[in-house]
């Protein structure tokens, strides 16, 4: 998967890959928000990726925005996924919004530098939306609000008197918003997904996302899949971060297990084993999110032609490999230790993000359901139903 | 993977694969030579699917061959390995053969409608080659000889006294040549495997693929990968076989378990969860087998401009496509009863018929040497050395 | 587990089990009823092992019979099951019926050397009890009717118009019963488990275990989790035998891959792996097992004095030993041809046997309902509920 | 398992589970030395707990001791494994030292109060023996050297000329002993394994164990097993303390997942799948340790008439325990967070501990090894031969 490297952002992107390894293992340790790291994404350029070139973006495929989220993961999972969710509120907006809107908060975004954040939940049913002359307040708490530290935007989320899940748009600075700095997680530990505080903040009708408005269309309903397959891009390039990181532990040792006929640790037979292992695992994650991401983009070039049975079969394709991804991060970060050894637990070198990385972020929403969605499509042919999770 | 379904093949195969499925069960139980069906394969053209158009062939590239066996191993693997080997003669004389071989013995195949018979098998070393006027006397028993009954040529191999491979063509009626009627196995029951009995049989200097010989170039070492390709194909089929009439099953029953909350039993969660799984283990080891097949196909037509380098990726898909159909053909196969439950294992359906064919199967060489290979590749950056294993 | 050898019955019970051995491969091929085993086992004692002295039993406890059970699994697991159904029914009379039941069918037991058989299957509705001047009539066909071929007594059950499940014994020569030849399966071939006819077959009141009737008190419901029990040390047994025959298998094998550094097969790291893991599984099961019949005859020995919560926790232990005793079966089964390579596929051999036996034997009724079983106890601290499966 | 509850040190034990319970997290967080609940465990008698009773210890058997290991692993493994190491320092005197020095080290340890430290790692060559006047001189760097700090004595090993392996005993406090506080891991993380220095530290004859030293007899090669069963506790204790805290976080829970069937996530059929799992897991990993402990216990009372077959059994007993309990305690810390979900991962509860603590402790010694050794006793008939590590 080298998509990217004939590309104009490969070397902005590697540039910031490379300032953000230096300090991945400290700001694990730290925690708290990176503006260092996040004024180098701003800085690159990437932060218009998957913006239409009309509106001054670059104009890149899902699949390529998604790659360049995936290598992101390799090195530092918590600002592949701040990036990610700062394209996905972009998304947002050009599946649920009007060509105002659009023209609105796309152009301002390349324009200004824009950073947005998240506050979109739509299981948290504790912020709500009291009607107002222009329009809505909204009012409440909101928990897991990715990014919302440090950003210029926000996509926020309410419920009204009728349970109907409004989206707004609004500055993170205006009147009433309170960014809380209270994220401290065992993993992903960057994402700054802590609460953001709405006290009866003003968003006018032109600022809800009405027209077409949420899951209002097959093409509307792509939005979970694309949330998705960040996901499935961060597990799966946590994984390869992992399985490099117990590459160069492996190699860096040169006494191998005292009961092994082996002259090297790199040689011996349960380590390649294993080794085996995490590739195929890998791998076969690897070319899950390939496919899904081209049945994506296809079905993304569809607009609003895409039916619902096209979209079902992406559907599919998508929690396939969200689930293999999953699994395979999983094993590599949770098995890596077997093949580096004792030596390697060392805080210095802080090896256990991966797993504390992977092990919170696959917790987003069940992989059992993911799971039972594909055991549908096996046995009963019956596609998953478009939800905030499928 | 529809490949097939627009090509002139598609039709004979269907209706080769329509009347092979009709026996496939009552043939597991019979065993012996399937000469119905044989020749159901003789008539449909299949035989020359693989052959270059220029000897009377339909030229098709590896990967439609191969997704050929890979229908057919859903229905019934014995004939799908019988149809996956003929056609790995066929390749073996393009590989280690000269052109004036090529010429001889594929346009023969066409134009006779021959069917290829297996005796090479590089691990039996009992049977020798001893010098002769016109070449050499093969003499010995060979044991595996998948395809030698019901074939009209044969490919042979045997060792000099300074034990080299010499491998040689010969038709399966030769004077000296028994076929012997004793294979009788757990499972691929119907591949005839066999020992073929050479009794001082003359096979002419002519006859034996010298120029360039075998394993004699990257391009030559080819042939290993193929023969691994078509075992993961039959592998995957199987698999896939196996999900199809565990779905059948299930949608046939009509009683849910007990202490089961579903209507039915294709509602069950546990149930759906197995399919789950079934359906993501099958679906990664499809794209790991499709994306092998592209990189074969690749280095084919680079001919002897293959480089080792070149190669050895090649290998690397090839081992981890084949590790994954083995392991993902194993577990549907296997846990597949888990969802059909107790009823459908009465023997009027065989439905342990896929157990014991990948079981059986699988075994063709130890996937934990092949694992062993990816963790060399993933590990140490080192690809498979060729051998007629790797 | 050596709890047989200072016993009386061990002898004998060699003596079975060595005959059984020289044919077990031959007669799973065969299938039917294996009458000269049968009449083995019925000239060994063993038949009375379970029973009371007083009834001149031999008095063993319920883990002594299993045990034996167990042992004879690995030999040939249709026999031990026969063996073990026949110890089940004459339990289901000590826990259903009257003392003067007990004292009337146990006594003639010893006396005429009966061999009982089981047409007692509570989730078939299909046989119904019809109202008669001495006690009912049954009529209808039972499925799943192990060992009623060859048999002198039957347990047989059939449902009133209430919907009330009643349990009768009668002979099995009586006016109105067919016992068909019709059991042909993938596994367990020789268990006769086919189909009962009763066709207006008179039950006198006398003949139903009415006193104190099924699961009528916690010490009733031991009868659910003997049957468990049984299954779990078949599907030990069954996992032992092929862990034995791959043992075998592997140890008469000399050349090792032609990959590995090992100078035998038995020296290769992956053998000694796969030896390694299939002796954990099989050993936490033997112990869960173990534990399992300790906690079962404790309860059973406080025959009605039995609380539920008592019950229970016998319960909760042969839920898991059913489990880990399954899983084990299952994995030794499938796994053991990854060590004893493609020559141990031969028919001769049948070692498939095994798996065919274990894969058919735990379906008897779901596993996954028996793991979650095991969760609402280590979740919830809920106790299985009482029911002919837990 | 409730060996402990009627005897002494029952209440003074849970007294002290009670007091680091309520700092567990918090610890696991700041790492370093654990002075306080170090005072505790002396302050509770506890040190002598396997010390005999002639030398004023409580004569708990080894299983014992152990238990109240795996009892403090499920509240604090870091501690669990100081106390632990504590009584391996003494087991070992009692191994390889003679009457005069237990006479003089055990007594001591009572009257003193005085809690050992672990300065012995026969893989750390870089800690010479250089002879001297009164016996030798200890000198160089020796890493992994768990509860030196806050110890009062230690026992310690380095290599004389002959790369003889000599273990002697000194105070803590002998000059020229630096003990680092440079112990920072990812798990464990009060055990304080870090670097003790020796400059040219006098150990005098008397103070080495040579009569009958080490490994010297069946008998002495207990102390490896004894170290292993120390491990298999631990890794059981925090499997144990994973599934209640798991237990906890699910029952506190109130909201199934949207698409959940069940009124709340403790009746989730995925939920309870996964408790499941984790039940037969432990209990499998718990009977398998409870029985090594047994065979260890007898073991140990044969003293010097021990021989090599029954301390090669031990030796299997005690291997399959710890690898059963290795990969029980990592599934459970691994797949709780999939029963808890993603709210369970707030740095609060710091519940990722129990995987850090068992991920770092199961890579003592390979347990890919581990299982090779069962693989050559399965196969081979083979015991382990006797080393630090079998």
């Amino acid at each position: 998967m080298s998509r990217t490297e004939d590309t104009a952002w490969f070397e902005p992107l590697n540039a910031v890959l490379h300032e953000w390894a230096k300090t991945a293992a400290a700001r694990d340790k730290a925690g708290g928000t990176a503006f260092h790291e996040r004024r180098l994404l701003r800085e690159s350029g990437l932060l218009g990726l998957s913006l239409p070139v009309e509106f001054g973006g670059q104009g890149a495929a899902w699949s390529t925005t998604l790659d360049v989220v995936r290598r992101m993961a390799q090195v530092d999972s918590s600002l592949a996924h701040l990036f990610a969710f700062h394209h996905l509120q972009l998304a947002t907006i050009r599946l649920f919004g009007s060509d105002a809107q659009n023209h609105r908060w796309l152009g301002e975004t390349v324009a200004q530098g824009w950073f947005w954040g998240n506050a979109l939940n739509p299981l948290d049913k504790s912020t709500r939306a009291l009607p107002d002359a222009n329009g809505y307040l909204f009012d409440g708490r909101k928990s897991f609000c990715s990014g919302a530290r440090d950003s210029d935007q926000l996509l926020a989320s309410a419920f009204d008197d009728d349970g109907r899940l409004l989206i707004g748009v609004t500055p993170t600075n205006r009147a009433g918003i309170t960014v809380l700095d209270d994220w401290d997680n065992m993993g992903q530990r960057q994402t700054d997904s802590g609460t953001v505080v709405f006290e009866r903040v003003p968003i006018a009708t032109d600022e809800l996302l009405l027209q077409p408005g949420p899951l209002s269309s097959p093409f509307a309903t792509l939005r979970p899949l694309l949330a998705q397959s960040i996901l499935s891009h961060i597990y799966l390039g946590i994984g390869e971060g992992a399985l490099q990181a117990a590459r160069d532990a492996t190699l860096a040792q040169t006494r191998p297990w005292i009961a092994s006929s082996a002259a090297r640790p790199a040689d011996d037979p349960y380590v390649l084993a294993h080794f085996g292992d995490f590739w195929i695992a890998l791998e076969g994650a690897r070319l899950l999110v390939e496919r899904a991401m081209q049945a994506f983009d296809r079905a993304w070039s569809r607009g609003l032609a895409l039916t619902e049975d096209e979209r079902g079969e992406v559907a599919v394709a998508v929690a396939a490999s969200k689930v293999a991804a999953a699994r395979a991060g999983l094993e590599v970060a949770h098995r890596m230790f077997e093949v580096t050894g004792a030596r390697s637990t060392t805080a210095a070198l802080r090896l256990d993000r991966f797993w504390r990385n992977v092990r919170v972020h696959t917790l987003h929403d069940p992989i059992d359901y993911k799971v039972r969605e594909l055991g549908e499509w096996a046995l009963n042919s019956r596609v998953p139903k478009p939800s905030f999770y499928s």
